[in-house]
């Protein structure tokens, strides 16, 4: 019985995430959900990105919170278009509350939406938003064992961004190892040493973004 | 209808907490509830409290983790009781799965029980285990703005450590700051800077862990 209410839920979410997929590609737009730890750099990520793509891609951000609208703010202030989600208590982001969000969305004047995802390495994996490309952020100073605690996250992305590796001189974290574990598991994915504090490997990272944008299926 | 299994669900594990809870107290046993987001130090601090502690308090460990084994490994090369419980994908422990875990732990011999939950600032705040304290691990790198984005765990615990205070010269992070805010959502939390890599602050972190046994209830 309880099986059959948890596959209706999953059913459900991945009906309104196929409507949303359909939105965006109505609208020639390139969607990615981007997911990590708190406090890894996902709003980092995107004001560098969009700093990096400033003037030649248009950009919009929904952001993902349990609660605040902190990250919104701080994207609001570059003035492009911004969402907040707070999920209220929600440990990750849904199809429904990313249609609902989309209302807000000019999704005919934009080229690249990033979606935010709640901080959390579990529950955001399983839930399918109708986004293009799945992101991971995965930071030094978490340490390098993550890929073995939360496979179900590092099996799903389509790329890994190792971020803060200015701080590699203070820390162990190797990234040699780290990258070989997570290949094993999935061996499609990208990974990219990045640093959004120097801005070390966020040239490779937009460039593969761009690339991944011309064939987005 | 959903609203009545949501509830039905909670009740269910309270009562399982308070079970686990008389358990505890009919050996003497003091049971802390240690959480954080991932790779903020979980493992790290039951290392440094265990060494604090060694020859003067008995103490078991239970690592919760939604895959692997290897944090219970760590604790395990240091010769005290340890149980890992892998939750296969769920995002908390709740009291069932440690009422499980604890058939496996000698609890008359012990004195004090760490019970590592899942990484995660969202969910494990939700559910009671029978603990008598709950501690959360914030870690510098992961910024001072989390208690206005996780205030569930902010708002619910005995105790915060702001670990990795040996990263403060390499990162944003204002301790008065984040202690204001905390205090202000939480007026009973006590607030512990500390690092497990230097050990600076361990010795205050258990000197009120200390204390705290003394009066469990």
């Amino acid at each position: 019985m309880e099986i059959k209410i948890v596959k209706d839920i999953l059913d459900a979410n991945e009906r309104m995430a196929q409507r949303n997929r359909k939105l965006f590609d109505g609208n020639n737009l390139f969607a990615v959900d981007l997911m990590s730890s708190p406090g890894a750099g996902k709003t980092s990520l995107i004001l560098q990105t969009l700093k990096n793509l400033e003037g030649k891609i248009k950009m919009g951000v929904i952001e993902g919170d349990v609660s605040s609208s902190l990250d919104a703010e701080a994207i609001g202030k570059e003035g492009i278009p911004v969402v907040q989600i707070n999920t209220g208590g929600g440990c990750h982001l849904d199809a429904n509350m990313l249609s609902t969000a989309l209302d807000s969305v000019p999704l005919g004047e934009l080229q690249l939406l990033f979606i935010e995802n709640v901080g959390n390495l579990i529950c955001p994996a399983e839930f399918s938003l109708g986004e293009h490309r799945r992101v991971l952020i995965s930071s030094i100073p978490e340490g390098d064992d993550k890929p073995f605690k939360y496979p179900l996250m590092f099996n799903t992305v389509d790329a890994v961004l190792i971020n803060k590796i200015d701080l590699l001189p203070y820390l162990k974290f190797d990234i040699d190892a780290f990258s070989r574990t997570v290949k094993g598991m999935n061996q499609k994915v990208e990974i990219f040493p990045i640093s959004c504090t120097t801005g070390e490997g966020i040239e490779q990272w937009v460039s593969w973004l761009l690339s991944q944008m011309k064939r987005p299926v």
